[in-house]
């Protein structure tokens, strides 16, 4: 009887995505600290378009193109040497990001969408959106890669944790044959003893970026639906889907 | 103060072996399903020492050179065309196997313990030999990193579950930064709720191999300590630590 539903699998690293077949899927790039977070944040707040780009230098030629750009990443949780902005969801408000178009550099959530190919959809997930990416997913009825950022290519628990949420919300309406949906599913529900934050209290992202003072953060990126929208990619922007 | 403590670090999938420094660490195979199961068995009976090889063609030759050799390796559940025996840890009781060499061919196990260069010392670990191993950990006081087989690259979940029961075990003798190894050991918390199989019966590897009727094997597999026993790698050949 699932042999007729859309598969659900989980990529723990961009270093196993040739495993999978993303082929007319959807796939939902993850980078929840805090690419990811940043783009629901910017968006909803009413950013004309987030712009992924991987390289410094790419970001500040492209921001000199666009009228009314911010050119915006980090590089060890600071703001980018030749860039305006960070890689905060917390600096992008309303007033400020409104109409604008933000060209943002981040390392592993670029990387990572750039390396997906033919598939039908790519979209960007984060607790921030938690729930809309949910009812996008089911409202697709297509096979879906939910595909963690991680960290240079390292499993990492943060994008885990959300992947076995999404799981979580949606395996009814997939087929789920998938060890690695099924242990994102099992932190998950691990996690459900208290909040993500806690549970995230002891990985090694949280540890490196309270370092930076960026518990606040980290704190704002794991509370859930805050930014109710679905980041698209359409072309090389990033948009609301309506 | 764990600085001086060392590391220990959990590798989901050969895919990513790449990220992990094994220069003068310990490093142990975990093919769980089941050919350090089997490694365990047949070494704790009495084998005088278990070659793994990567090919059926390499397993037939080299049985014919070496006295009262067994040959032995499944593929697709079955005994592989031109071997005489499985890859059951129930095939090799003790008035069968013991003095004998058994020549193993494997394909995910195998393949991740011949890609791992420089490490100081090889074992292969299972739950059958659990605490043997644990207590080999502790007490070689090196640089520890648990590599899973998984299947053909994908992430499993019994390779991560035992993965997680080591962890979990000899954690206080480690300084442990490694996300992988944090989430193994919330799936091993996860299933001590029940047993493992029973955590394991929804997942893919259980779902294949009890289509072909191999049940009972897999409850063997998960049982703990059945076989305490250190399987070592020496040259091509694993023997017992003594």
């Amino acid at each position: 009887m699932t042999g007729s539903l859309p598969r659900l699998e989980v990529c723990l690293s961009p270093a196993l995505l040739h495993l999978f077949d993303t082929r007319d899927a959807v796939v939902v790039i993850i980078d929840v600290f805090r690419a990811t977070s940043t783009i629901a944040a910017a968006l909803d707040n009413g950013a004309q378009c987030v712009i992924p780009v991987a390289s410094v230098p790419e970001c500040v030629d492209l921001g000199r193109t666009i009228e009314n750009a911010i050119t915006a990443g980090e590089r060890d949780g600071k703001v980018a040497e030749g860039l305006e902005y960070g890689n905060s969801p917390l600096e992008y408000p309303k007033e400020f990001v409104q109409g604008r178009t933000v060209v943002l550099t981040t390392t592993n959530g670029t990387r990572l969408l750039h390396m997906v190919k033919d598939a039908a959809v790519i979209i960007t997930g984060s607790f921030l959106n938690l729930g809309a990416v949910c009812d996008f997913l089911i409202a697709q009825n297509k096979n879906v890669l939910l595909g963690c950022a991680a960290w240079k290519d390292r499993f990492n628990m943060e994008d885990t944790l959300f992947a076995g949420a999404v799981v979580n919300r949606i395996r009814d309406h997939f087929a789920l044959n998938c060890d690695s949906a099924r242990a994102a599913n099992s932190l998950y529900e691990q996690s459900a003893k208290g909040s993500f934050i806690d549970f995230l209290r002891d990985s090694s992202h949280y540890r490196r970026l309270s370092g930076f003072g960026l518990v606040g953060d980290m704190e704002y990126c794991t509370t859930p639906d805050l930014h109710p929208v679905v980041p698209i990619l359409q072309g090389r922007e990033l948009v609301i889907h309506r």
